[in-house]
């Protein structure tokens, strides 16, 4: 077995300092030193990732590698931060050569491509436990914040949302894909879930377009809710105006729904901007090689003393839909 | 029970927001956002704790929520920086309310102390680990680190390391205090085990004084390699010099060596400085309140070739002690 120090040492400190570049002082001191670029600001997340409620004990962890990254990554893109590294803390149950091998390939794939440095860690024994802090660098000016939106914006969302929350419900037998494209929809969703890609390039693109923003983590009922809460306004939703992907929309509408509203997971950016930003929307999204769709509008609150803000679901003719999704709670049933 | 989202704002956000001056942005948004001084660089640390590992299942959550962030500021006191913020992910294995306010009650009255905002965090269900990310602020030319050590060069340490160690004996029973101070001997060795003093002051004060410095997580038999082999140094330690506790000092002289050598858990910081630095260190430790205490020399390696830089351990006399003492490895038996 390897020591704590040469396994550190083999799988992610020799590869942090082959590739330090931007921070002053990476892996091996007390701290790492770096700095946000001149005149901007460090954006900073952090996620922690665990066994049984992030991903399965059998994860893959050239997956789970990926996907521990991709969801902080997410994080920066999501308030239009450009990557600079991250932090690595992780519990282990024991150290396997051959896992921590998948996962640091996985990690560092996503890293380079992000061009995304690792700066300092920590590894310990424990039941396990992945927790990553993530830097990036953005004008304090130009950030995407849940508060900024404004009542008229439109309200886009990337990508196909629910794909994630539908491969799932395939592994955990909930629904089922059938015809001929069954197998090649398991692959699609259960893609979607293992190598959630961050749209950082849409982040980055969208700054002085976009006004709010946030990635879709818990699903898009839940989350679209922290950015009424924090700019004080309603919303209303066209639910037949959802992005579904072609595997999605062969299971069924109710399937659909609660992959699309409820699913978590995606980490596809939903953001609000001006009516007269819609080509600027498309400009940006086309940019950054991103399909996005404008799925409803920012309003007012009818009674500045809510307690909740609320959303109102409705079809493409206007009409009213009663669903009772959320977004799902991690001390709750998922 | 309360739901993960208004948990976290009860015992957390809300707290945070009141005390967010730092931080542009701080809890509530995707990412916060923060600067270091004009200047200066972000000194960045991440540790995590682990149930069983680094704390007893029963631990008093007071004792843990201090010492959760005092070991991660003890990072930024070895580099010499300046705390400003930290970012807390933790996995808990249900919502208990009395626990958590213990435990944010001992984490903000230390983060109160040395003026650290906390401006982002994570939570989850899983079994109970803590993961804290702290930054600070150090000018890059000003920063205590290990591969600053030179030959003929001092080595100093703060405090008497080895009472954590000694508590933990205590504690898991390997030995007993005895005579009239055996209650106040096991108060004092509790303390030193569960609520670590970050030497923040210390650090600060050595700014231009000491060239390298780390802190004692380990213990110093294993944490001074790591000052060693960055430094690409030897050194001599006169083990009668090292300072011991009044408390230490009643029990048998072998715990003693064991404690104060191989001793983890303490955050003393181990520093070197220039021989003609000795009053400015004295001035240094005595602004800080802190006792300081030079306990070897540094030296040249006698072969570059040499594959594992040596400790030549000393008596007063300059006697050679045989020690076959390390550090621990979270993956080797402690």
């Amino acid at each position: 077995m390897l020591s704590e120090f040469s396994l550190i040492d083999r799988y992610f400190a020799q590869r942090a300092r082959q590739h330090t570049r931007r921070a002053a002082l990476g892996i091996g001191d007390d701290c790492a030193l770096i700095a946000p670029a001149a005149g901007e600001m460090l954006a900073v997340s952090t996620d922690m990732l665990v066994e049984g409620r992030h991903f399965f004990a059998d994860v893959d962890p050239h997956a789970l590698g990926h996907k521990a990254l991709a969801v902080n990554l997410s994080d920066l893109a999501a308030m239009g931060a450009a990557p600079l590294g991250f932090t690595l803390a992780c519990a282990l149950p024991k150290p396997r050569e051959d896992w921590l091998a998948a996962f640091s390939a996985g990690l560092f794939e996503l890293a380079d491509r992000y061009d995304c440095e690792l700066i300092g860690g920590d590894t310990t024994a424990g039941p396990l436990n992945l927790c990553l802090t993530v830097f990036g660098s953005v004008r304090q000016d130009a950030a995407l914040r849940r508060d900024a939106a404004r009542d008229g914006d439109d309200i886009w969302v990337s990508g196909t949302p629910g794909d994630a929350r539908a491969g799932l419900g395939v592994l955990r037998g909930e629904w089922q894909t059938s015809g001929a494209d069954a197998a090649a929809d398991v692959a699609h969703f259960r893609r979607a879930l293992e190598y959630p890609e961050p749209r950082v390039a849409l982040g980055l693109a969208l700054r002085g377009v976009a006004r709010a923003a946030l990635d879709l983590s818990d699903g898009l009922a839940g989350d679209l809710r922290h950015i009424l809460e924090r700019s004080r306004l309603a919303a209303a939703i066209d639910v037949d105006a959802l992005p579904v992907s072609p595997a999605l929309a062969r299971l069924p509408r109710a399937v659909q729904l609660q992959c699309a509203l409820a699913g978590g997971d995606d980490y596809e950016l939903c953001f609000t901007a001006a009516r007269d930003q819609r080509e600027a929307v498309e400009a940006a999204a086309q940019q950054a090689g991103v399909r996005v769709t404008r799925i409803g509008t920012m309003s007012a609150l009818t009674s500045p003393a809510a307690a909740v803000p609320a959303i109102a679901w409705r079809d493409a003719a206007g009409a009213p839909l009663d669903l009772t999704l959320q977004g799902f709670d991690h001390f709750h049933a998922d």
